[in-house]
């Protein structure tokens, strides 16, 4: 059974999310492993799994996420990523299919994301095509938000930066190798988190309080103790919105 | 009556275009002035007519629509950016608010305009975020393309460009100002129209033909026999998806 790797974009408002809501007996919304799954069933007149690196929140959008599928050899000698356009929603795009061993994992395997989160900084109008992929916020000081996030960097326990809901396996220990500022243009910033593994919301979490430290609702000093509290409620900002974050890119040893 | 000049973006996948239908009694699906009008409604407390510098059709964007309205002097201290970003969805933006003479109108008064159509280059995928503002169409000989555009620009009887259902008024001759092809990248082509003003649907039409040259169906020289011809029927080609067209900018004396 070759193992192929997919490297897939795609725009998450439409959709619930990365992964198939399977705990109801009625149809649920949209989801992107959905659309996938139903085209290539469609293509191999069967149903095949298909395992995401990252499981998106609704609203959440990807240039990189990454999959793998297992297909019975012999491989049909299908053009997967015309395939797939054909197949696919205009809003769900796979940009590669790869051979891969079949020891890779696209979760597993994976040793670090990057996410991409934007933020639009004025009171007045947003561009309508920027409007679905960033949090439009004002009066935001952002070297105050870069000191903060030097609390962030580095290995700690996340648990205050964890939403409600995540299943708990692999503990709350995580390493965050950089947050960098990105200056699109004078009211466009874009932050990048590079990480070993996010929890669930963690990185919508991080932006929340960044955002705060930005208002000088918190000091950036107080990010240390938030982190020791261990524990949600020890962060006073709310969960950034899903539609400024951006799954990136996953990245794999080699 | 201060009369006021507004600049608007919108995507206009959502509408049926920028004019309101008014031929139903039944609430038609909405269109771009009508949002307008209804944020205008809502902050002023009465109906306010505005007047749009194109009629862009259903599922075509703008970056640079204008339009004009007349406000009740005195002016209420309105914050007009702030007002209709916190009224209007997310899709449509205004991006200025200036006063204009009385002797300013929108569609009367504008010298040129500029649009933009998109084409995506590849059978493979189109990036999720560009989909809903490029026409996906491989195999395309460009340097053709610009031989085709060439025979359109000057003044023509454009009429063998105009889809039916024109108002007729004004007579089918226009100045095509220049017909610019820009790369964003090896996949991506923008090409600039900029008139004295367009006929309906004549960009896209203009688009479809180049296309047709572009793939060789027809040869750039036939352009010349088919503005000639002065009849839609002598143009072999489907009119362009709106998708693809971007009103970029209106232009107005000084």
């Amino acid at each position: 059974m070759p193992r192929l790797k997919l490297t897939i974009a795609y725009t998450g408002a439409r959709y619930a999310g990365w992964q198939i809501q399977s705990f109801t007996t009625r149809p649920g919304p949209p989801t992107i492993q959905g659309e996938l799954e139903k085209a290539v069933e469609r293509l191999l007149g069967r149903h095949v799994r298909i395992l995401g690196a990252g499981r998106t929140d609704a609203g959440v959008h990807a240039e990189g996420q990454t999959a793998h599928m297992d297909i019975a050899a012999p491989a049909p000698d299908i053009h997967w990523l015309r395939a797939f356009r054909a197949l696919l929603p205009p809003d769900i795009a796979v940009l590669a299919v790869e051979k891969a061993p079949d020891s890779f994992h696209a979760r597993h395997s994976a040793v670090a994301k990057q996410y991409t989160y934007g933020i639009w900084k004025t009171r007045d109008y947003v561009p309508p095509r920027l409007a679905a992929y960033v949090w439009d916020h004002a009066g935001l000081d952002e070297a105050r938000m870069e000191e903060a996030a030097a609390f962030l960097v580095g290995s700690h326990d996340f648990a205050s930066f964890q939403n409600a809901g995540a299943d708990g396996k692999n503990g709350t220990v995580r390493t965050v190798h950089a947050i960098q500022r990105q200056q699109v243009n004078g009211l466009h910033t874009l932050w990048h988190f590079h990480g070993n593994g996010f929890l669930k919301q963690m990185v919508r979490n991080m932006m929340g309080l960044l955002v705060y430290a930005g208002l000088g609702k918190i000091a950036p000093a107080d990010v240390a103790d938030m982190l020791a509290a261990r524990s949600r409620t020890a962060l006073p900002s709310p969960t950034a919105p899903a539609r400024g974050l951006t799954l990136a890119r996953v990245i794999y040893p080699g």
